[in-house]
């Protein structure tokens, strides 16, 4: 930690939002954004907006019956206008894209990473997260959005008796954050304008227990050593803790 | 008028959320709801919640060039828990259903219907109205909102001088409502659990001055006469009255 | 009615076919056209000809198991070369547009609006429209040719005793029309050249009652008052009955 | 010929229609079946209806642009309810199955078989063979009245001066004609019941002056020896002049 | 054979590989060329290498079940690189083209040609044929592959009981070979360079005891009498002859 | 280094295969496996092969026109039986699935992170990674054996005059490997049995200078530390060096 510091005051580098090296974006975490799913959230970090609801089925996919276990899983999905540039239709298309794949299956790994799908029984959450604005970030928002809704999801379920304990389904919790390095500095949750500039590009899901569920760096541009991916890690610690805080402190209120 | 607020006496129908049979259920329209859009509203009807996003794009698709004339287009579509059963992604589908392509065929010919495409030029306007939530009404809540986000997109080409007058371009107001006869009784704005009740159903898109845009009545479960069809045409007036001075109050404000 | 005569001998308006403005074109419904088919119609509308066929199934869909009822769905389709020009195959496009979706749906509503789905029991009629030769009012055709087939189909299935009474699953006889305004002039169904002049375009189902199954009325290119609705519902008045007596006539034979 | 003969007597062959073992089911070839197309033929070889139109446009596909060279293209359809049982359509289903490319693809390769693409020019014809009624030899017909379609379609362009002469284009007649071995007995023109009990199935598409384009010969029941062919393409031979008779009756009608 | 020999003395005939015009190119058959399959066969014919894996599985498709009856499909795919310029996935254009279907079903077609689906019982076969390298006759060296790797399933589902025995199951022996005439001159085993320029085009599977399964000619620049089509089978007869022989020394192997 | 060595002796655990936790499986790099490609390798990594093919093209995607820059991209796909169940074909299913796209984009990144694609000018060089046998480490493999393919189109680039240098256009070398964690240990190189059971999985693609291009590293059953991490890159480090061994003394070759 001491080291990020250190790094911050000899950059001196000025972020395009003001922000230090080492601080998130505005987190606001919204519970029963809507009224019918099981789990509701909308979730804000930054002028990123992502809608997460969870769907409790009792009942599993035909591949999964009779083994005792539940399942989670996840799609992604970006609204047309969410971007500068209008983004034609999936639906439309007629065929998911790639990067939406790829995302939707990001997320649920990371749900199922926390999940004890014994505990869970023969029931199947689906998750949908659907930006509504996207300014970077739109997977890791939606990760940390998703733990929420899932938390309300299971504490529905436990209400109506359809599980025995949100409790032990949930063996921690979850978020993520983006980090990346952006002309030689490490930075931490990156909105567009920086996104696009980075040339390393990191997303980190961690655990309330300070563990990892997923990395994914990816250097297009130009590759990373062991001590500058040392460094990343550490920015995603801070902010996974700090994203983290803001899950407990939405769950305590209702 | 006179007629309506009489059936209404003798009727003494309770409806299921205490409104009675003519009144609009509350309605909340806001503007600049996400910040990339040329135009973005959020309209509240009720429960019922749509996104609607404009986009104004210079140029028109290809068989429309060299015309003179602009092309105004509308996609609606549910997300996949709008609904208290969730809906399959129709990009996950594969395709487009018929209900989705009916609705977004509506909304184009209804925002078309009060567009002058010669003042528009040869540009676009493409028009998303995406149902965060869903209680009855999407597709009339849709164009209501639709036409408030078109205004803005207009105003915005014409601050950017990519059209000469938004007010050329928009030759009058649009809003829609729904109306409906439920065991024998007209009513207007049909919240969920009435329109699946409904004997008959019909959606009046109107214009500023009174006139119809799109009238569409369907009698799945017991024909309509042409008196009922004259009652049911009242109240769209009354509902869409209403609506217009909602959307005036709205571009009113800024 | 009167007031469609003195309209008529005022406006001295000459149709590109001859026609008075409340006349109907020439129609011919064929039986039998086909072999295979529990009820198959070629109805001819002027040059407009679309071929029915009705296929009765013992026994519904899925969803609708054990609900001790029938349904009716419906498929409307266009010949690549039905018109002036040929338009590639939806097959081929590997996706059914929104026109064929919508008038589908159409087509479907219409039939379902005079069957006792109780009455059928738990069967399913599937009705295939598909027009061989299109010059406008392919939609109304279609529904006034299926209504037919939908007899042939209903009588087949009593003679096979699959059903208890034809009559019975008929609560009523339905047939549309088109009606539209061009130049200021209401007129009823209008052949393509008519129809791309419209001004208001509204194609209007009814029973044998008079009662309305289906209006849909569309103003893209100016909006029409109540007046001029009153008008185009009395010309489709007259077209509906005309074309009732056609299918009555047409069900006598044999 | 003799040979047939021969066989002929000696097996005493009764087929369910009466007809004798080298004998055609009766031909009708309705020219100008539908209006708009260039060529519009309706053929009927038994109970088998196939509705070929031709489709002339200036101009070839971008691929053969600057060839100086023509293109001739079919598609192939069977319209739902052609058959016994109805048959999902393939729009519907969102792809084209394989036995429909299969025979597309064999009837767009028997009319380029007979046409000088040079002579044809930049230009395109479209073939559609949509059959309303199916009882065996469906792609036979096809080739058959799509030959009579490509005539008119080329008369056509010569009147309109599209092309210099559309004798010059057609480089021959074409037909075609199935064939096979039921029971041991080698059989013209093969209607449904026959053709699904046929140990071998041979589909013969010859010319006008006796030679052969197409040879498709299948034998999923058992394998069928060189003797056999020579006198299946006998009878392919035999059947074929009498449908060429059956088309130049046809076009020279008029 | 006699005749085929006359005509090369006469005609000597250089092919741009050195062959003789009645010469198979060098076939080269390698089974258990993958670990996974029932049967896996590698086999070159000349630069053509196509990968043939056999799956069985114990069962039916559902139209199949209960009849007693197994079932053998085939699925024949090219690499986008087996050709010289790159063709694009068929998986990425979210359909199957039309020659693809044609040569999947033409290999189906051949196996179950030689296949007791009773002595099969209640089991399937799946063959896939994957093009590695593609030079001219990549469908017939399919088949004469696919037959290698259906003995060896079936030798495999013996050995593990799930069939009572594999020479019960197979009938015959199949191979296919391609001959054309080039130039006015009948050959055996195109390769690409005068596959493409072949006036006619014949594909022929034969039996090991001489019969026919298929024969597919096809004369999209020249059509072919009945002379140079008894050439052609005289050619194919030939080269499926030795074509069995290597088939026959591969399975003697281990 | 020292302490994987360490780990090594103290854990004593037997991998199925006999191999020490740090070991690679035996590779096997075969340059100008097919013909027609501009690269074409198959890497053998145990029982994993996958065949790379790179084609090159002048030219670049539209988007991508007029900037001076080259464009690399990649497509991976499994053979049906590439696995020990058989799995249907993406393009049957006609989509593709988001296992193949994650692993598409995956290569893509990798090979783009070492190539200067203004060296490469506005060429485009398409990766092909088809997997004929899947024993876990498909996508690694597939990096690993695409690089070599990349080395081989730009040489062949160079050597046709299409690009100035081939070693400009490749700032580095690239390489992959998988690593993971299995009951406790980390170990090097998982087969599927292994991968299968790994708590965390992750793959990890270097250049030949010791730096990284991407990090993906999956819990999906257990999370992992910050010191299981620095191990798992320890081991990937040691593997990625012997592999980018493998691919110099393969392209030392010829």
């Amino acid at each position: 930690m001491a080291e990020i510091k250190d790094m911050l005051q000899t950059s001196q580098v000025i972020r395009p939002d003001g922000r230090a090296v080492d601080e998130l974006r505005a987190v606001r975490i919204t519970r029963h954004f809507t009224d019918a799913p099981e789990g509701s959230v909308l979730i804000e970090c930054g002028s990123t907006r992502v809608m997460c609801t969870a769907t409790f089925t009792a009942g599993v996919p035909r591949w999964r019956r009779d083994s005792g276990l539940g399942w989670v899983t996840a799609e992604y999905a970006m609204l047309p206008r969410a971007t500068s540039e209008r983004t034609d239709r999936e639906a439309v298309r007629g065929k998911i894209g790639g990067r939406t794949h790829e995302i939707s299956r990001l997320i649920g790994r990371c749900l199922r990473g926390v999940i004890d799908t014994k505990a869970l029984g023969e029931n199947q959450i689906q998750m949908d997260c659907d930006v509504l604005q996207a300014d970077g970030g739109t997977r890791t928002a939606s990760i940390t959005g998703a733990y929420v809704a899932l938390v309300d999801a299971l504490r529905w379920a436990e209400s109506k008796r359809l599980i025995h304990s949100a409790d032990k389904v949930l063996k921690d919790a979850v978020s993520a954050v983006s980090v990346g390095v952006i002309n030689g500095t490490p930075m931490l949750d990156l909105p567009y304008i920086e996104d696009s500039q980075a040339m390393t590009d990191m997303n980190v899901a961690m655990t309330g227990s300070g563990d990892f569920i997923e990395i994914q760096g990816t250097a297009e541009h130009r590759p990373f050593n062991r001590q500058e991916l040392g460094t990343l890690l550490d920015l995603a610690e801070k902010g996974n803790k700090e994203l983290q805080a803001a899950q407990r402190a939405a769950l305590a209120k209702d």
